[in-house]
């Protein structure tokens, strides 16, 4: 997976977010360390507007995988400033 | 490791951050699958900032992991919205 590919993928993508449903905000980051390495942040409303009313990310950038993604929910457990 | 702990660490530390050169922001999430994961998300205006200039924050919360942290460096490859 190239940074190009990815991108230019993800950027395709972005309108498909914001029309989908409690989706509130879509950031892509590179490691540094591990430049293979994307981590795609989604901001949704709740859990399930991801796991049931989103499906169609996977069809868009499926491809751009070298292997399939690890995919995890997180809940913010203190916001410092 | 328990969200008490670590939030109440990380709270202490805030202040820390905040007085720390370059440090632009921080943020504690909780994965919802793994409830033992953690993943704390600091913005530095440079790399630097976090590797060099940053020393005091594992004095103050190294007790609370149960192993090594893993420490990652990203970049903002693409803002969606």
């Amino acid at each position: 997976m190239t940074l190009s590919s990815h991108s230019g993928a993800t950027t395709q993508a972005v309108s498909l977010f914001q029309g989908a449903k409690g989706c509130k905000g879509l950031e892509l980051q590179r490691s540094h360390e591990k430049l293979s390495r994307y981590r795609l942040f989604v901001q949704w409303e709740t859990l399930e507007n991801h796991t049931v009313d989103f499906q169609e990310w996977r069809k868009l950038v499926g491809h751009c995988f070298a292997a399939p993604p690890e995919v995890e929910h997180n809940i913010q457990a203190l916001k410092g400033f």
